[in-house]
């Protein structure tokens, strides 16, 4: 219909990058959120794309988020990493962490990184791939926004609160991945729903009062469920007291309190855990990443996926031909190239 | 019906104890195994209650389990502390392992048990409860038998693989504890199921062609499913991945291989991480174990249920008022008692 336009990965970061450096954010901060952002548009996930670039702004504009913090290493030499993102987006904190995550873990054998006061809106996959890359498995976990009730509640309290893994499996393949949100759709999926006048199927929500609603209306007045019932519900309430109490940062209600709206990006804290496979069967038959692989074979074998493969044939398609925007996302590039911040409402 | 008769916990676990010695287990692994099977009967959880000693007992009596092994701890000062159970049961390792496991959280912030080579027959609430009291919070893993299908498969790959949790509450509180099946049903459910001439309920299983089934027969000659679709699905993978062969120990598959049955406690290793909250919530605002208590009174507040609430009401009424056996079950104790591994068939 529309004529899309093609750019490469390479160039697409480039310009993302100078969108936010326009916007006056750090060199650091704009890179590593030019990067997450390009990745995303690379593998497919247009959630996570280009898209996202206007809500960053948005809170750089109403001042919710450091433009240009610096953030801090605080490494005692434990097993706990600790990187103080000084109220910045998350990215740059992660990159300076990662490493030295990575390292510890590779020494210790298990090892945590905490950040804290960031403002956080990427997805947790291309964390959990980077520390795949460094020779580590990883677990990684936020709160997000009181959006979601507990299994038998009624009431918003805990968040959408992804949950990600990653294990490494070796220069040649893409590692294995999941991210998910433990909620049971995202917010934005029930939206559409409303807008398109189209019934959730069962199981997304609650009404305010607590019973099982279909209608997008009474969910956006009431609640999102947690994924898999009850079980669900406990890894969202266990990703809101690592992630958040135990970290000394946000839960989801702390979060959404701080800032009032859901429309700005999230401040809170992040966890992830690091492990090295080497470490953890050393002295032990069999070596773990060829042991994992006939794994993956028997799951694959039966015509079961392995979790990101769409992602990752996405990003095989557009690193060798380009990421194909449309016209619309092309101005609206345009658009943010030109006017910066003032392009923001 | 039938007359019950009562019996103290305390005393309960003497002649469970006593049981094991007789079939020729050591005292640590006897004193251990009464644990764990007399906390089950004291939280009302029958599932891992006294019913569970004759399985273990036929596991004995068929060589498949060394009945005197002495757990060995191994531990290099790391964040990961292993111990051989040496074909032992998981429960002595256990109790040998998780004091040095706390005390390594405490001074590391993050810390890893490995248990390899034991049998495993037990729940994982009664490990991170412990770890609870210990002051650390904690998360348990291990596979188990190949009895269900990947998202998307048809194949028996994955094990029910429990994921546990355990969050410390102080002293005059039980823990915030979860401990559930990564399938969506235990297979014993099934087994019900097809006795009593009823349907599954849907997303339960599926028939050996991988087509969903309401069928018990068909379920049984099929596989059944994770919970939570492809969530679910991932996060046991994962289990089979960090506690199997990351770990150097078997996966669901390798352990139903070894033992070629379903009827014999499994043959698997087990991976638990433990952390201190006051660690990780150093120089940050707020107590952490203040501030998990607002969430969980929200929770509760609400109308919602924490996890395990059934358990600890059982486990005050139990520790009151003493367990109440039926005649069967007090006449199979006798029987136990009289016979030892001869009672079993």
């Amino acid at each position: 219909m529309s004529e899309t336009v093609i750019v490469s990965v390479e160039a697409l970061r480039s310009r993302v990058a100078a969108i936010f450096r326009k916007a006056g954010l750090s060199s650091d901060h704009a890179g590593a959120l030019a990067g997450v952002i390009v990745a995303g548009e690379r593998d497919g996930c247009k959630s996570h794309g280009i898209y996202r670039i206007e809500g960053c702004l948005r809170t750089v504009k109403a001042g919710k988020v450091a433009p240009d913090s610096k953030p801090a290493l605080q490494d005692d030499g434990t097993a706990v990493v600790r990187v103080d993102a000084g109220g910045g987006y998350s990215c740059a904190a992660f990159e300076l962490g990662a490493p030295v995550l990575a390292a510890r873990a590779r020494s210790l054998g298990i090892a945590a990184l905490v950040i804290n006061d960031c403002t956080h809106f990427s997805a947790l996959w291309p964390e959990v791939e980077r520390l795949t890359e460094l020779g580590v498995a990883a677990i990684a976990m936020c709160p997000s926004y009181a959006t979601v009730a507990p299994a038998g509640g009624k009431d918003p309290l805990l968040g959408t609160n992804p949950f990600a893994f990653g294990w490494p499996r070796g220069e040649n393949r893409s590692p294995y991945v999941f991210d998910f949100a433990t909620s049971v759709a995202a917010r934005g999926e029930i939206e559409l729903h409303r807008r398109e006048g189209r019934q959730l199927p069962e199981g997304w929500a609650v009404d305010a009062n607590g019973k099982p609603t279909t209608d997008p209306e009474a969910a956006l007045a009431g609640a999102m469920l947690p994924f898999g019932g009850h079980k669900g519900s406990a890894i969202s309430t266990m990703i809101e007291l690592l992630a958040g109490v135990m970290i000394g940062d946000f839960t989801s209600s702390e979060a959404l309190d701080f800032l009032g709206t859901t429309a700005l990006a999230p401040r809170h804290g992040e966890l992830i855990i690091a492990m090295s496979p080497e470490r953890f069967a050393a002295g032990r038959p069999g070596d773990p990443l060829a042991r994992a692989e006939v794994l993956f074979e028997a799951i694959v074998g039966q015509g079961a996926r392995l979790p990101s493969q769409r992602r990752f044939a996405a990003r095989e398609r557009t690193l060798a031909q380009g990421i194909a925007l449309t016209a619309d996302e092309a101005a609206q590039l345009d658009r943010l190239e030109a006017l910066g911040l003032d392009a923001i409402s």
